[in-house]
């Protein structure tokens, strides 16, 4: 499956844009933020089916399990990039929040950095919003990126 | 405003109680965990309105910021309180959720606590789960308080 990168934003609302959204706070000796990755319901579902071979009726407790550990990876992931650029921090564990039409606002005082993905099965987003561990403004070294 | 707190409970589903939920992730050195609070749509306006003196129109902006500083203030206390125990953690920044039906899956090894409370202008739940930071399952420390 390949899941097609969209230009990457600065988020202005905090509508979401999916039905199932992993998300995990991070935090560090310089800086603490929070991650979340959303998707469409039709995309979690063919995640599940191609990882476990079997299509799920619909997002059940496998497909937030997955979604949490999707989270997981993607934010290890992040953390591994982003250590090697001089900022370290440790997660948190995931949370994964279903609903329709369900809004994440990251209130964090960093700028948010919104990653659109596409693919035939639906869409994926990843958000990021770093501060520094004081509380101040600091531009996110995602951007940096 | 007076809260009666309700009987703690370990939590079996992960459907969420209310409108609006904050979120916050904890990092320590030998804990992580996440950390919720979630209101009813009215108590989260009657809250707003107590603070400000105007009431707001439902949940808006001011609503969600509002639910982000309780997120930081209730959290900060538990930090406190279990610090004294010898648990340490720092906290990430937090995320607040809205939606009607949203649900809340804590993806934490440990067991989930869930605490709620009552007023005459609706009912709030604060949800607490840490793990050991290898990720093992562990007795979460406010079980003991």
């Amino acid at each position: 499956m390949t899941l097609q990168p969209g230009k990457p934003a600065t988020k202005l609302e905090d509508t979401s844009y999916g039905y199932v959204s992993g998300l995990i706070g991070m935090v560090g000796p310089q800086v603490k933020g929070s991650f979340s990755i959303t998707f469409e319901a039709s995309l979690a579902v063919e995640v599940m089916a191609k990882m476990v071979g079997e299509r799920p009726n619909g997002v059940n407790d496998e497909v937030i399990d997955m979604v949490g550990e999707i989270t997981n990876m993607v934010s290890g992931g992040a953390k591994l990039l982003l250590s090697e650029k001089g900022f370290e921090f440790d997660m948190a564990t995931p949370m994964v929040i279903t609903g329709h039409g369900h809004t994440i606002a990251h209130l964090s005082k960093g700028q948010k950095i919104v990653m659109p993905f596409t693919s035939q099965w639906g869409k994926a987003y990843i958000e990021i919003c770093f501060e520094d561990s004081l509380g101040s403004d600091t531009p996110p070294p995602s951007a940096e990126t």
